[in-house]
């Protein structure tokens, strides 16, 4: 089983419209609500490569209420944690001309709400082999939330993947989290330096593994992720990336490296089916959802090469 | 005590942004929810003037469940019927620059949903004295709906105010209504005439009263409302509009005029005293709330003249 994380879950609203025009009244002529933020996005990729799989984070109000309904319609566990504040929206209101994303500002979280979520993830501990703590922190939670969990995690046995970014991304790989997962922006903006190269991203690499991580996996898009992993360091090739919708592809990628950690798969495969079904989560508009018969024929397409050792 | 009918309830949710730009992605600064749609803005303004009062209405979803949530916070008795369709939001995008509004379409109501709210409705006449039908109608609602509702409140000895327009507004007063309050973009568009003058305005009110309005109310914001009623046809100068909110101004007014009918108010007093509301509305941000105290002082600048009558 594995546990996803999402201490920042979101009701993810999307608004078609003919124009967005500043200062307009406009008709949203469709609407699509589901839940979303990274550790929401984890546990459904999970869940659509037949893993078991559970959800916890935070919940609250109305918007908590939907974020609930939309996880039990499509048959993903949840065990959010209620809260007095109200889960956060985004709205993206997508015409022809461009996507408009508006960003609800999230719920302030106390000591006491973080503690029943700390329980919470200890009981779904103790039936996981893997645990994804995904995305950012919500106001009030401790900033080494992920290494709390991470510690928590590792009592009880379970290997933990942080996809984050950060302090608390870097809190976690202190406190030895199992595979640390960036983007190179991500990369680059917290380890203050550059990542735009397969050699720079290895290092970033190599810094995240220094600094505590067991493994660390910088991917760059539509160019070659990179990963420093104790079977060795690899460059992962991608498939030409089909266009669509970027968002979410990271998310299935953790989700894919999670479910073959837990399977115990060998570093290059992992990476590959990874790779291939990122790739196929792109090419769909849903954040997180993939086609598995795309990702499957995908994963022929993907090359994973083993880095030479340097000094 | 005062029913109110508010048959397209809504979120209305605003959002307060540094600049609204298509194509980027905007943090909201700051959030603010409350119910709204025309019948539930004229029931907050009845209770804002201490009068008893109820709003029935559909409620769906977790939207739905927000509406009822913030009306029971501010005092407002509500009997939504539950409905399978979801409430719809508007979300008011506020910038220094501009205000943008996304209107979600609303939800589908269905014949059994229909005869609920009637149910539901002749409960709450038994204890009324005036009941206002506001607002459009929903999807799969009757084209008659106020009609319907108008005659089992005239089975019940309650007198009907419409602040609707458009053929919603022609059923109700076919069925004779006791007032019709449109403003005069309405009349124009319900009556396919003019509506910019006082003469015209008087012209569009007596045309509803010959329809079948008992009295007719266009209002032309800043500019003399209109009213044909059974005492006499009447002009009512507003006093100089503040800047501000104008939405809701309207509703604030419909919601004085179903007080001063319970109280059996003169005419002239009543179209004073809601003028005066509607403009101390107008210098509120939220729509149909408004300062008693500044609504007092305006309704002595308010002038009311009696039209001469004319063949």
């Amino acid at each position: 089983m594995i546990v996803s994380v999402c201490l920042n879950a979101a009701l993810d609203v999307t608004y078609h419209v003919a124009q967005l025009r500043p200062g307009d009244s406009v008709r949203v002529d469709e609407l699509r609500e589901r839940a979303g933020g990274k550790g929401i996005n984890v546990a459904r990729a999970v869940h659509q490569q037949g893993v078991s799989g559970a959800v916890c984070g935070f919940a609250g109000g109305a918007t908590g209420a939907a974020i609930r309904a939309d996880l039990a319609a499509c048959g993903v566990q949840s065990r959010l944690t209620p809260i007095r504040g109200d889960s956060r929206r985004t709205i993206t209101v997508v015409s022809p001309q461009e996507a408009t994303v508006l960003l609800e500002p999230g719920p302030q979280i106390d000591a006491q709400e973080w503690a029943a979520l700390c329980e919470q993830f200890r009981d779904l501990l103790a039936g996981a082999a893997v645990a994804v703590c995904a995305g950012s922190l919500p106001l009030g939670a401790p900033g080494d939330a992920y290494a709390q969990l991470c510690r928590m995690a590792h009592t009880a046995g379970v290997a933990v993947l942080v996809d984050a970014s950060g302090p608390a991304l870097l809190h976690a790989v202190a406190a030895g989290a199992d595979v640390a997962r960036v983007n190179a922006a991500e990369a680059a903006e917290t380890l203050v330096r550059p990542v735009d190269s397969v050699t720079s991203a290895r290092a970033a690499a190599r810094c995240l593994v220094e600094s505590g991580a067991r493994a660390a996996v910088v991917s760059r898009g539509r160019f070659p992720a990179v990963a420093v992993t104790p079977a060795g360091d690899f460059a992962v090739h991608p498939p030409a990336v089909p266009a669509g919708n970027p968002t979410g592809a990271g998310d299935a990628f953790a989700a894919t490296l999670a479910v073959g950690l837990a399977r115990g798969s060998a570093w290059p495969a992992m990476l590959a089916d990874s790779a291939a079904v990122a790739c196929a989560a792109v090419a769909e508009p849903d954040a997180g959802r993939y086609d598995p018969a795309r990702a499957s024929a995908l994963c022929h397409a993907v090359r994973v090469t083993e880095l030479q050792r340097c000094r």
